[in-house]
């Protein structure tokens, strides 16, 4: 992780940042931890997240994926700085099955115009052991106010 | 696209595979069309898939990408076999803002065991134009009926 | 594929490129063909490019994947910038086993800061016909000359 | 990393597969440290390695991610199996200035016909200290002796 803080109240820009996605309401993730390059996302297994075996769908495991690391970087840009995915890629190395489900991504390099993030999902079981079920890599670019879509 | 057709009826198998996951009724996708190595899922945009943005959150993207190439391969199984996700990587090149969003799937590679496809998203403008949106690889996994996980 | 041409001498700003890179020689790959958005690249089998059941090494793959998606985005750039390669995944959907190779790189996406390319690596037999054996995904950052690392 | 050791001549095994790759030899790389699940590839800074600023090409660079991935995956696999690389992704996150460059290679997942594998490329100075210049995922699959293509 590089990254010194850029920005004090990083964490409730962040928070703003998750509470104005009606896409992280509409599967019920909530956020759960920010720091500084850091960041981890918590979801309860839902039967209608599923795909056709009941596992968590794929689509799930990559929403996870793509916002751990997108707050990740958020987390080190400038105050006006906003953050857009550029591009993923997440291998799934285990279904998971239910539980308690965490994203998480941390930043490998916070440059000037991108930041390399990787992130993974961990299923959690009733007695708090964890188990990968996927990793990834994505990369990310920083949007200066001026640059909006 | 390699691939002749393994079983009559595949249309009728990857549709009931499509019902089956309770997340595609979750975001609204349908599926549009299946052949012989490609398959196309038709998105309407509902703000509660959005982003900050009120674009497209890149996870539903991801889950068009994944889903498209999933059933494109599933159309070259033989009978009794099903389909598993391995990896996938997605380039997102403009935001996706609403209108028809259709996810395309087309098989590169009908191998042994893995199916290597292509995917992309693309959205629709009223006059029936369409923008290239996302741009990804899947790689996935032929299982055969005794290696349920 | 974007892209109206920004400079007019691109052809020989990608040549020039081309030939200040010595792994070039050092693998005996040519330029082959470049028009606005796109380049290939030719290379011939020789036995110390390969892996350890002589095929052409997974590096030599993604060495012209690269290469060639980043002289097809080098192409759209301005005639003072460069280019940087970002990221890149391929799939290798057969082994190369000899003959003639080619690398082809086209964009898809000539953005303002990163080009978004897809490139493929072919292999032709005596009878001139060719089979794909890799497909990839490269994303690539213009330079301007006051950002030089 | 998963993985007991499946095949006490490990090492031996590696370091002849490594030996038999012709490009090994051809870019100057060293095998290094081989373990259960992980392997670590040297390399020394040559001119002919280099792209067009003189950094070590992108290509060499996927190289020691793929190649240092695949040794992890096969010092896990049968005495009889073989390593077949599925596709890799890297971000390139530093140039590769020269000095000495380490490829490290490490598995996630060691699973019934895939290997996923997680891997780095490191540029160690003069004092020791090392960066972190590339980070990647591999796919492998493990390939029996009657499968050989």
């Amino acid at each position: 992780m590089t990254g010194q803080l850029a920005y004090p109240d990083f964490r409730e820009k962040v928070a703003n940042c998750f509470r104005r996605q009606p896409f992280m309401a509409h599967i019920g993730a909530r956020l759960r931890r920010v720091e500084p390059g850091f960041c981890e996302i918590e979801l309860s297994f839902r039967p209608e997240l599923g795909q056709q075996d009941d596992f968590l769908h794929a689509g799930v495991v990559a929403t996870l994926i793509d916002n751990a690391a997108g707050f990740a970087a958020l987390s080190l840009f400038e105050a006006d700085e906003e953050v857009l995915s550029v591009e993923f890629k997440l291998n799934l190395l285990r279904p998971v099955k239910g539980g308690r489900i965490f994203g998480r991504g941390k930043v490998l390099r916070n440059g000037r115009r991108l930041s390399i993030c990787q992130a993974e999902v961990w299923e959690s079981d009733e007695a708090g052991g964890e188990k990968l079920c996927a990793s990834g890599m994505v990369t990310l670019m920083r949007m200066q106010p001026s640059e909006a879509q």
